[in-house]
């Protein structure tokens, strides 16, 4: 399987490491051979070889910070140059989430759909904005368009929900899709006033600098608009749902709630209400008792409720280097290897 | 696909009444058309029909404590013969567990196996005992040997270690595998004793009048053996692994370990230690941060250690009529439907 890398930031570099560590693993166990013909990276340049590029060497520049184009197999051209010039039987999109336009990440997915490339990305904005249009035409190319890392990371929600579960009917999708609230909230709890919640989530690098996208809940909404589009086939977009954050929340109302057997947690939901499907985002009580009330820190949680199994729920991580570069290895094996 | 029967107890009706319900979902959705043309039980006789045995039909019979076998299309003879005058794609072994011998349920499937039959179960023995030698049988054979019900019902923990954490490598598989006993402690941190706790779970069908193989932890074992045997590799018996039960832990025990932010769980688990494979059951004082902590009632919830997510925890029923039926519909699809 010949893949081409789109993005060379932190993911594509984790997912790099795992190709290169699990090489002889996935020969053995899932019958792939796996081959990086190009990396297509905006800051760091572009390799093109149909034999094959220096992935190791590509991954010890982009670590030192030092552009991997002074590599052997420099290619001169743009992204969408480089899809054009490369013959590969996956993309790997793991370009920055721009969720307003969805953008350069879905014409590089067009691009390489209208090629005939498996697509596997990380990236929230095509999902959120354009799924209907780009899984017509992978059903067309008769390729798989994947995306296990657009939801709670590496985390296999969206496998578990479309393979594991396959034959199962869900009423309702909800959980804590981001892991910077419920860390702040996390602290909260402890007894930390918002501000300094928010300040230590930003010291250890869980929270950006302008946090709204985390805090107003803006990042749980487009999960929220992906599994409604994906898993719920509606066709729908962030617009679409009603969206609050964790501002407003204080330590009283959190230290109120406990003292009921309640804790507060940001919760992202999707759920069938007849033929339609409602999603929000907002701050909810759960009871102490919920799988998801004991999900503590920068953890990831969210409960399907099926009507085969009642509930079930997957708790892992929502954020991470190898974490989110493991969700494209997922959808790797998924489209070209045995399991 | 057509399919045989072997067992046509809670868990069969359960799969039969889910097969009746799903069948245009399956359809539609699968691209898989399945037809049941044997059914064998022991108390309520066998149909046989290669063009199908009417599945409604011996539905209501079975749920009116009658006899199958008043039906068109009886067999005369015992499941082996059933089996061998029988063409099927795929059997569903859901005799009764005997734990010691693994009997009949390992003969019934060398026998659907030798006739090249995919074989789904929700039947411990055989997994716990001669796991390698009807997986080496089912490889030969070129079908597929699958086992999703034993272990935690339903709820999806082989299929999620097997093909959604495809190219992971486990560290450890740790949880609470049993629901009676995690019901009974937490009935008792609500304040019952040991003797009260258990009578409740008597009362509510959650154990058995003679409680011993919950209670010790046996139920647990075979479960900790099963994984040991399928996800590690090992070749493992249930007396190889260390077993303690919950009969030995008071009120007053749980009461105190809860003071200091630990909760008592009956914790099987299975971990790698150097090329050996370990295993045990016994009760733990789990940190209340934990996943695994906050997980009350009949519920059963697993904690897989990977190398590329850390940890992931997958929460769902552990029992139940429609659960573990499911468990066999999710082997059906794996084995001859479309994802």
């Amino acid at each position: 399987m010949r893949l081409l890398f789109l993005g060379f930031g932190t993911v594509g570099q984790g997912l790099a490491e795992l190709l290169i560590e699990k090489e002889q693993k996935l020969r053995d166990e899932n019958d792939l051979e796996v081959k990086v013909v190009g990396i297509g990276d905006m800051l760091k340049g572009s390799l093109y070889n149909p034999n094959g590029v220096d992935l190791k060497g590509a991954l010890e520049k982009a670590k030192a910070g030092e552009k991997i184009s002074d590599l052997p197999d420099a290619f001169e051209g743009d992204a969408l140059e480089l899809i054009k010039a490369t013959e590969a039987d996956m993309m790997i999109e793991m370009t920055y989430t721009d969720i307003k336009t969805a953008e350069p990440a879905t014409s590089h997915i067009r691009a390489a759909l209208e090629k005939g490339m498996h697509i596997t990305t990380s990236n929230k904005g095509p999902l959120a904005l354009n799924f209907h249009e780009l899984k017509k035409l992978a059903d067309e190319k008769k390729v798989k368009f994947l995306y296990e890392g657009t939801v709670i990371s590496g985390t296999p929600l969206l496998n578990l929900a479309r393979e594991t579960l396959a034959g199962s009917d869900f009423k309702e999708i909800k959980g804590i899709l981001n892991g910077t609230t419920n860390y702040i909230l996390s602290k909260m709890e402890e007894g930390l006033g918002y501000d300094e919640a928010l300040k230590k989530a930003q010291e250890l690098g869980y929270a950006e600098a302008v946090p709204d996208a985390d805090v107003l809940g803006w990042d749980a909404l487009a999960k929220v608009t992906i599994l409604a589009n994906t898993v719920f086939g509606a066709d729908c977009k962030p617009d679409d749902f009603s969206c609050k954050g964790i501002t407003e929340i204080t330590a009283e109302a959190i230290k109120e709630a406990k003292s009921r057997g309640k804790r507060f947690k940001l919760i992202g939901k999707v759920w069938r209400d007849g033929d339609a499907v409602k999603g929000s985002v907002a701050p909810e009580e759960i009871d102490m008792t919920h799988p998801l009330a004991g999900i503590m820190g920068a953890t990831n949680a969210v409960t399907i409720s099926t009507d085969t199994l009642g509930d079930v729920t997957i708790v892992g991580p929502g954020a991470g280097r190898v974490e989110t570069g493991y969700s494209a290895l997922i959808d790797i094996i998924n489209a070209g290897g045995k399991r």
